[in-house]
């Protein structure tokens, strides 16, 4: 903390507090938005020389990180800005993707959901702003590109993608009966009793049914979501005044409405899911995913997740690993939960998310982009004729797997608006036109 | 930064101030000095539960994890307080270390040169809080062992022990002739030019025979090594009101005498090091290290640096990497830089850390526990019959390399005092004596 930001917390207190809340939703932004090659990160030179200018700092500090364009940079370069706990690899071997690379991808050809001209693959990459692109055709790298800060090496934030990682291993234990799904939160954390989770059920919670009074709405900076990414340390605290760590402030949060009748998208339901994970096992959550999924997966690489000052991991969006490893999980997950000559997952854990959840819940969300969805054990599942599902995190981010066309396809971005329904519209036909080139090449 | 925290520093700075001072000295903590069985940060329980309780916590902004006993845990899990940066190992096989494990290892005694009752090995680390020692003969590991927070995969802080990484890469660009050790270092870093290293030659910086205002004495809450922690992160910043990072905090340094007199240990010698190997090669120091070391190692972890706000590593001390993973860097130096397959380091350049630096200059440090050494490219040498010459961190991080004996010591340690001197007595005559039961053996 430098006098400069001190001095900025005590004396300009209200007027930090407006440049921060207007410098958070990247919605609010637009003017700055710029096509993703006139903000390439390496262009703009962000944090390089010996030292940096002043011009070229990225900051957890002021924001910057997540504003854009310096988010292309930093959301490939976030654990250097901010405290992180390592998910290790483990001490086997990589398992191989075998590469079968098809330059006929960066042509497919698809005309987008609101009827605009048709795009290419590699139009849409450049119009999601993708950081790096993976599609594997059974179990085979087809495709498979970097762009901006990213490489095949360097992890990048995953955000939401993060949650079916959680989802994926609370419905493990689940499957274990190590977690009841019928059960109220406040039997396994009775410090959430008081709070608006203390009466839902755990299934509730995976499914993203609970009724809490949180808002998710990037655009609207009063929204919790940014005080809850201040609890954690993701964003720089300015005047938070509220509880310290994710899992203190998720105990703040009241009821609003009844459980279990609408799906509604809050990340602090998977704060929760990472709690009891860390509950019935008397782990840190971070080390039960490392150890069930990400060290089982022959990952190329450590994985980190991004952590608040009691060393809880941001369970709703804080994981940060490479392309292909994300492909790895995608890949065991279209596998039916068999990979490296294990079965990671049980196959019953993978049937359940692939069959969904209520349409009709989670039509009430209203999402214009995803209509005929659901959601289950923290994976949206498309109820497509394809039968896709996929991970889906803010700014681009996506596992979309596509069990009909053998397919997975990893995109990891860094586009300046946060919500995907943004441009769900070219992504989604995208991902359409590629299984559709894959199934009939 | 809590709202605590924050109102700590406004409103009662000079009460923090001194609290911080008082706290960063670990000697005047003695009341607080535990053995080592009695500290275990396991035991302790540091950072455990879900959450962990607040009497439970160890952080950053408090100083809480240079404090002993959390110091015990903390120092295997900095990248969990701060933000790091990767030095990644590379995509290559793992450089395998054979096991040839010596139970007599840990029954070798010695006796103490204060004149103590003789010790045994086993002792010696019990008494130095040694976190982690490994001893390799021959390349063989003959001793392997890990204790308190310390794991077989977990990086351990290396404080000064990072200058020799940093020591021996500058004198490989040396024999390249990217740097001219006879050149000022105003030529390079024309930034400098104006602070009291600006007329100091490469060798001079190489060899720490600058003369500055500058005091290291861990024991002074006033010396300046306090300012520099504070200016580059590693230290939250109190009441600190300087520049930002480490390179900023070095230009603002003044000369005291006339340099090449004699030898004066001052780690920002080793940030102005940092900046003449990022300056000559256009690259962020670490990547150098990276690239130049430890991505030729064979390691079998990714190891991490602690950076400042720019981006630039903590050439002095950052470098955190697991104990296996030193040993494979001390035993490629001891085999005149061959490792791997590879010739990694030239020889020359080991043979001429071998031969060392200026005993005279050195003596005029007065280290009474170092009676004959040198300081050669940022390594300590013995000047010993069996040749020796170590890297060396606070706290009690050492690599010692016997070339007589063929043998490589690693030791990782948490003890209370920073200063090796408070327990070379030990240290020293129990790496001979392991290195006499090998010779013997």
């Amino acid at each position: 903390m430098s006098r400069r930001f001190l001095a900025a917390c005590c004396f300009r207190r209200g007027a930090l507090l407006v440049a921060l809340l207007q410098s958070v939703a990247p919605e609010s932004l637009a003017q700055e938005v710029r096509p993703a090659s006139h903000s390439d990160p390496q262009t703009m030179a962000w944090m390089q020389g010996t030292p940096p200018d002043s011009s070229k700092l990225v900051r957890h500090k002021d924001l910057s990180f997540y504003r854009f364009p310096q988010s292309r940079w930093a959301f490939s370069h976030l654990r250097e800005l901010m405290p992180t706990k390592r998910v290790w690899r483990g001490a086997g071997p990589v398992t191989s993707l075998a590469s079968r690379l098809d330059r006929g991808i960066d042509a497919v050809s698809f005309t987008p959901v609101n009827g605009d001209a048709a795009m290419t693959w590699a139009q849409m990459l450049a119009a999601t702003y993708a950081d790096a692109a993976l599609v594997l055709h059974r179990g085979q790298v087809v495709y498979e590109g970097y762009f901006g800060a990213s490489s095949a090496h360097t992890p990048h934030i995953s955000f939401s993608m993060t949650k079916s990682y959680y989802g994926t291993v609370a419905a493990m234990l689940l499957e274990e009966g190590l977690l009841d799904e019928t059960r109220l939160v406040s039997h396994y954390i009775p410090q959430l009793k008081d709070s608006g989770f203390g009466d839902a059920t755990v299934r509730q919670i995976l499914d993203m049914t609970t009724a809490i009074d949180y808002s998710e709405d990037y655009t609207d900076p009063d929204a919790h979501v940014f005080d809850f990414a201040r609890a954690g340390g993701i964003f720089p605290p300015g005047d938070y005044a509220g509880p310290e760590g994710f899992y203190a402030y998720v105990a703040t949060l009241s009821k609003k409405g009844d459980h279990g009748e609408a799906f509604s998208y809050r990340s602090v339901n998977t704060e929760v899911l990472g709690w009891l994970i860390a509950r019935v096992t008397g782990e840190n959550a971070v080390d039960v995913i490392q150890q069930r999924i990400w060290a089982r997966l022959g990952a190329e690489e450590d994985a980190y997740m991004l952590i608040d000052s009691l060393g809880t991991g941001w369970a709703a969006g804080g994981l940060n690993a490479t392309l292909r490893d994300h492909g790895r999980f995608g890949e065991m997950i279209r596998r039916g939960g068999q990979w490296n000559g294990q079965q990671i997952v049980p196959a019953t854990v993978i049937d359940d998310i692939r069959r969904g959840g209520s349409p009709e819940k989670f039509a009430k969300a209203g999402y214009k982009t995803l209509a005929g969805a659901s959601y289950r054990n923290q994976w949206w599942i498309h109820h497509n004729p394809n039968g896709a599902f996929s991970a889906r995190g803010v700014h681009g981010q996506t596992i979309y797997i596509d069990p009909t066309a053998e397919m997975v396809i990893v995109r990891l971005a860094s586009h300046p608006k946060a919500a995907n329904a943004n441009y769900d519209d070219v992504s989604l036909p995208a991902y359409q036109a590629v299984a559709d080139f894959l199934s009939n090449s």
